[in-house]
């Protein structure tokens, strides 16, 4: 069984694993208060050109909005997302167990806009403002859920449309490296510190055991954030080990190399699935492809392929997800383009 | 200025004053375990022709509201509204404060149906379930929120479709009296009890300084409800207010005798309405009128009425909202017929 | 059976039972934004002396405690309280079920003391400040729940102290007119205005059907709060009826004049249970009374009156609790002195 | 710098991460479902001999405490610990922003008793348990966090306790391993299993990178508990890497191996201490040590050895805590042997 079912199937890129084999002796104190923390930490600052800025290195994504949403808003303040968001969709409800509502709002291709989100904003402003929740925060996701990425021009427009309306810009880099290494791409690692208020550069999703670093940007979000995660449970008592792995990760921009790998493993198979002329459910550039393939031929490819499904689009087909990695070769994906 | 704003602008109905000069110097247990509210609640059992329910006498509609799903709902359990529902929009996130997530969905006249309760529970079972919440309670209102109401049938099949997907089934009746005694209604109270596992009968709108009498059918759902009102604020020190107000509000059916004298008016100006050849935003039945005026008439009408708006329809109409009850007198809505 | 069980077993005093009936018929807008709570708000900004205040009425003091905790404090952070607090003992976990943390210390008579709130919040500054919870607020009760009242020196010296740690200090006043009355205060109603970030005027347990006044007085804490009252369930529809009460309490000080009267009765028994030896589980100086008395004549007491247990003492006594009202009669307080 | 700060200073013991390294290619579904976590848990089944039991394998152990409190209980429940215990001293309030209350009670040694239960459980059981929570739930850690350990007869006598009372027996084992292997020790692994409700098997302290495998023996806290686990942002993306590490630690009792050395070294340490002539404040038998040392020692050890404060004794001594792990050498402990 060969899977395309996520980006986290297997362990560590080898240069990270062997980081940690390579320190794994050293004593530090616990909690992230490490010189690996610290040296990372720097690195991130100096890649993404914002020295001010506060590095919290988390164990997840899921925990990472969670605490990110529980610590920047107050409890009548509410968070905008697409309807596919993952905070609003594939988190079982962990924003509203922090007290918090996700507004969701149907997204074309998973991705929201300034006029999206002003239409949120300003429904909750007709003069009952007391009686709903205050839309203080929007959760954008780069790439999206569905595999597409904002362009500068829209991600710039975005911003602006939430200085106007006072919301913080928060964006989920799950996949933010996958994104940077597209085609179309526009974006540079240093506009997301200069256009959001907060953002997480994704580890797990791009070759780490686990890590997202959570870049704190605005400085209105900054005070007290290491006692939230705390609380909610997402400090590491060896802390060293995300220092340890995004250290690595950083280095000679590792990230970017591991993502351009998968992005390139996910244009082969895109290339091929065109070529055979199947339909795309999402316009993806990124490292997830939604292929609509005839229900025979999806389960013909089940008894070879893991995969995920995504929706019945018609009586007869399927959308699908393939998902390539950093340990997807390219003998693995012309077995899968025999078999399309 | 005359209101036509809400149903609830004025103190009591006098026979529940009344009721409360009668007893004021009566010395009784505190927090609701005193005789009047024992006696409404046996008065509420037998209208309802449920004597095995449990009947909890709360102080308003949000925290009667927010009670009741915080005490039925375990963490990961979601509920399913329209997105008009009262806890989707107006109850400022209230549910999302006890940490569980209001799933809602557009719904025709703001009413939920069988198809839309099972297509929002099927995208929570395709084999993801550990990611995402899981429905387990339906919120309906009756009357809803556009002034439209369940007929038996319709409430018989959403019963039917909670008990086969294992949905608790509850009901908002902030305004069941109204819908009780509207035109094409053709449920009686015996049905709610029939066919809910919760329900609360409204008294707010209908004439009480204050209350709601929350109705708990299913025995699955009573167990410590108590001790969740007192952890929510809900429970009334004084709460014998509660249990004479009810006694007041049931003796002779008072309460649907209030709300038939709000209906008639409704009737008459909605009459007066379609005459006049405005069309309405929803096709309500109830105490509250959803007309469609152009601009300028409504800026003419807010000099002499207080009245709320709801929407823009185009760029010269705005849909507004009068509300009638049983301190609206027939001259007052003869006025503003004739300003119409 | 004759009650001294609490001060909430009648119904309203006479004088404002009447103002709402006075008043049944104007027509208002909802939610407490009506001319009845805003010149009821103005007579309590007048008597306390503190004209930048905001004034919200609520509805009763677990909902008000509730509500101001989670509207003042961030995730991380917890309040201070005597462990005899009414919020650490009778009020069902309602604050940690927004939340947060109540921080309980042994206080003598219920009385908190700036030594020992300086002690609890050293104990959280020993450098691991963000493994604990981040003690922010004082919460005080006066009369305490065991009949005690601060003095004026002993307030400012813990408005001292919470200034000097940076803390909220927050006093409940539920029994705050049966300690202004008391004989042995020193506090002006100004007082608390003065020495206090926020605190509520108790109106259930001295007169009104039921209401509590929540004046914040620190700029830092009006934010919003009307928002987290509406989430929280607090917002009555007929807010006016708070305001009615009010404006009828505060009128040529009949709060006052009503908790001497209760102070008086209270006053009465106190002398008549010294007189006959039975010593006193707390000092008490307001409308509550302590006294310990053989087991005996206990059960012989409960025959004929009502009144609450608080603790055996020894194996053959046990501490009752006996509470006098604006509703209690000096025959009434007779009947019990003959009976002890 | 020498560490004796904490047990969790290094990275895995060697064995653990050669584990990680010989299985890092391989292809698995996310999320702990995979073969690793069926393996470890199937090896953690045998060893404790509760082949019925539910195993999960979780990150860390603050996440593990609130994770487990928030599936287990009712919003009107609480949870009864020592007043030293973790969840009520060094997780920053997680449990109460689950919204439950840890209710602390002083214990000697930081262990609770049978005595001590009951008691905190009767204060709630004074016919006002409306307005009380509910205590339903005891938390205990062994090895404790002053070092002690409970003996088999006193874990049996709280089982029975917890039993008769209607709690469930949670017990936090972050330091298990330690207490099993201590000289004083009667209890086996099983015991655990036989006398708990629910456990865990603390892995951190012990010698993983990260991770604690939580055991849910009785079946009415298995439900749903992945969902929990999920929303509380638990789910480790790649699960894999507990079942790996967890799976290594079983093997052999290479977890017993661990803590055996740990506890060797700690046993040189307080042999030295003890012939020294300084006192314990706290007697452990495990592999922390409390000494209380005169404060110009304690300076003059900072300069070479990190080791962490407890408290003020007296004027002129400080209690401190010496921990050893798994990575603690003889000829270190040495050092400070010859350092005191």
């Amino acid at each position: 069984m060969i899977s395309f079912r996520n980006d986290y199937s297997e362990g560590a890129h080898p240069s990270v694993l062997a980081a940690l084999e390579r320190t794994n002796l050293v004593s530090t104190p616990g909690y992230g208060c490490d010189e690996f923390c610290r040296a990372a930490a720097e690195k991130i600052k100096v890649r993404f050109a914002c020295p001010q800025a506060d590095v919290h290195f988390m164990i997840g994504g899921t925990i990472t909005n969670l605490t990110a949403i529980a610590a920047f808003l107050r409890p009548w303040e509410a968070v905008i997302a697409a309807s596919t968001g993952h905070i609003y969709v594939h988190e079982t409800g962990s924003v509203e167990a922090t007290g918090h509502k996700v507004y969701a709002v149907p997204a074309p291709e998973g991705k929201l806009t300034p006029a999206l989100i002003r239409q949120a904003v300003l429904l909750h402003r007709d003069g009952n403002e007391e009686h709903m929740v205050t839309p203080k925060m929007v959760y954008l996701s780069d790439a999206t859920e569905l595999g597409t990425i904002y362009t500068k021009p829209e991600l710039t427009a975005i911003r602006d449309t939430c200085r106007e309306l006072g919301l913080w810009l928060y964006l989920d880099g799950a996949r933010m490296a996958t994104a940077l290494v597209s085609g179309p791409n526009d974006l540079v690692p240093e506009d997301f510190a200069q256009l959001c208020d907060a953002f997480y550069i994704g580890g797990t999703k791009d070759g780490l055991l686990f890590g997202e670093a959570l870049v704190l940007v605005n400085d209105a979000l900054k005070p007290f954030f290491r006692n939230v995660i705390k609380q909610r449970g997402g400090m590491l008592a060896k802390g060293r080990l995300l220092g340890v792995q995004f250290d690595a990760f950083l280095e000679d921009d590792l990230w970017l190399t591991i993502a351009r790998h998968a992005n390139e493993m996910a244009a082969r198979l895109a290339a091929a699935i065109r070529e055979k002329g199947y339909p795309f459910y999402a316009e993806s550039c990124t490292n997830q492809l939604f292929p609509i393939l005839p229900d025979g031929k999806v389960d013909e490819l089940r008894q070879s392929f893991d995969f995920d499904f995504i929706a019945k689009t018609d009586e007869t087909h399927t959308a699908v997800r393939f998902v390539t990695s950093w340990a997807t070769s390219a003998e693995n994906v012309d077995r899968l383009i025999a078999a399309l």
